[in-house]
């Protein structure tokens, strides 16, 4: 049996591209030409040109994502260039199609010049109805995004951060309720504070789980640290309260959530031991922080990881296909915090309370139920905070 | 009956966009997930790190094109904006997928300033397999085609230019066999110089046909002359061999053809009496230069137009999905001058000695078999001129 690498790259040469864009109409007959092209294609053009609005209507716009990458952080193997991560957005967006039915084509930008990124990606925006930002570098990652916000009309996303950080919520949620923890007492560490921790620490602080501390390389992030990134500084001010110093393993005496979005093992069972009943969410890829194996020695009372051969498997692919669909579908302006939250609180929902246990904490990654799930309760936030359109 | 107007209107609110992007594997089971997406994706990632042109094998690139504007030349209904253009390019995607197997994406652009056009088409290009430019106002996209194709190491082709010059070039090739003219002893009058007359004029220039007189509203282009575009400046050089000046009823008499890329109703029946055997290719849509009828009356021996409605239509849907199969089946580095006349001579060819007459010197528009007949012509002559890869 060959590897999964050999596999892969087998099965990606015989594919030759794992999307394909197609006519939704069979052009037959002259009838079909003048209809679908000149010369009645005029006549949608000139109601789009007399209201933007009607491109949501009478264009692929309204169910379209862009998933565009600079290729500078792409899956664990970095800056790989754009090119070389075409593969990864192709993936994406086979399932944005398989999972959401929402139709998403990958776009790899040439330049690592942030304002050449962000102007291109502005540029070319109105051709979709939603921007999926994918695999772009910390920190330069925040400010594309914010920057791209402001200019678009369209919900702009970065996956990487975002994403990971509903999923991330969600699996946090019902390991709070498993273990009897109490919502808004947690001492929590993620470790990594680039896009993904970051986003993961906003997102848990904003759903009020508790006192949130970041740690980096360096070991516990701390308001007033020299040299944080504006991510890291604004998180500063509203995680770990009490303004704690020290290594990681200082930050994880005690609590009871490690969240790893760094790199393979860092985490040994000792450290783990010293946690209170510890929820461990070991994400590193395709190695964890720490194997499953050795947190359950350490005393872990649920183990999560981002691989598919453990339980309680952390993979975005539960959300973004949803988050699009649920954006699209009400033609919200953008993705607010509130649709984020809602979105975790619904993807945890998804697992009842006879199913809920230390190994079942969220559904499978190709759960079909999920995008519809998840895009409802964004669909309805959005029109509860009035950022949908439709 | 509705009009056409009023069906393809409706027909446009169904379909809510006339392309779709699909997956080309359906993704069900986590070995699927595996090797389409993490981590076995990381091999064919790495694969075209170490060698960018492995992204012709393993990613969509193999077969893709971009359809791109910037909505400043759409039809006939001008500036009309990038967004309201894109049921064109949707149209012309949908074409590309249907008639020649060409997987294409339509991209528009949000900027009338040049270089921001140039920037951006630049830095999303490695996405693709090809670059089709559409409805770009002359003389911006000459400029716009020129440096693209400096900076690209793909074919970069602008439609609305060459491939209505190619398909003009093999509707003449077979006018003037059934009339029994003498190739490169015809004089032929263009009204229209921009991006689309421009291109015909030298292509047939290229390809022998005679003199070539260049109109446009002031009248006859002759070398010298002020106020020159830099295609029109390029071209006076070549054309208009006998320094002549005056109107386009003047540049008619005795002309073999009348090609016309301008505006409804400039032609009369009694300036076409004026020609030698008059070749009319009345284009302009949807209401060409001049009625067939009227043409006919004026003694014209051969008449072609852009609609489907009568004989002849000069439709460069023949041309554009062939053109793009066969650069991309050879990886060509770029169109060169000799594939268009080659795509030309090729499609002339498809109509046999037997079929010829003056109401058939072309295919259908949608005639099956003309892209791959372009396609095996263009690739020829790729591999022939030794701008083909592969």
């Amino acid at each position: 049996m060959s590897t999964i690498a050999e596999r892969s790259l087998a099965l990606h040469g015989q594919l030759q591209g794992k999307i394909e864009v197609i006519s939704r109409k069979h052009i037959e007959s002259p009838e079909d030409l003048s209809l679908l092209y000149t010369p009645g294609v005029a006549e949608p053009c000139l109601r789009i040109q007399a209201d933007e609005e009607e491109s949501f209507r009478l264009t692929r716009r309204a169910n379209l994502v862009a998933v565009i990458t600079d290729g500078t952080a792409v899956l664990g193997l970095g800056d790989i260039g754009p090119v070389a991560g075409m593969p990864v957005m192709e993936g994406k967006c086979a399932l944005f199609k398989e999972l959401g039915g929402v139709d998403a084509f990958p776009i790899c930008v040439d330049t690592k010049d942030t304002d050449k990124l962000v102007e291109t990606i502005a540029l070319i925006s109105k051709s979709f109805g939603g921007i999926n930002l994918e695999d772009i570098a910390a920190p330069r990652c925040f400010e594309v995004e914010r920057r791209l916000k402001e200019r678009c009309d369209i919900p702009v996303f970065h996956d990487d951060q975002h994403g990971t950080a509903i999923v991330t919520a969600a699996a946090l949620l019902n390991a709070v309720k498993v273990t009897g923890k109490e919502m808004g007492k947690l001492r929590v560490v993620i470790n990594g504070a680039g896009a993904a921790g970051c986003a993961i620490g906003k997102l848990l602080i904003s759903m009020g789980f508790g006192n949130i501390i970041m740690c980096d390389i360096h070991g516990i992030i701390c308001e007033g640290d020299e040299g944080l990134t504006s991510g890291q500084e604004e998180l500063s001010h509203i995680s770990n309260l009490g303004h704690e110093h020290g290594a990681l393993a200082d930050a994880m005496k005690g609590a009871d959530a490690f969240i790893g979005v760094s790199r393979p093992g860092l985490v040994t069972a000792e450290m783990v031991s010293t946690m209170k009943e510890g929820i461990v969410f070991a994400m590193a890829n395709p190695t964890p922080e720490i194997m499953p194996e050795e947190a359950l020695k350490g005393g872990a009372a649920v183990v999560g990881t981002g691989r598919s051969d453990y339980p309680n498997q952390i993979n975005n692919v539960l959300v973004f296909p949803g988050i699009f669909k649920g954006a699209l579908s009400v033609r919200a302006r953008e993705i607010t915090e509130g649709m984020k939250r809602q979105a975790a609180q619904a993807l945890a929902d998804m697992i009842s309370p006879e199913e809920l246990s230390p190994q079942c904490i969220l559904p499978a990654a190709l759960d079909r139920r999920a995008a519809d799930t998840v895009a409802r309760a964004v669909a309805e936030e959005a029109v509860r905070s009035g950022v949908a359109r439709v």
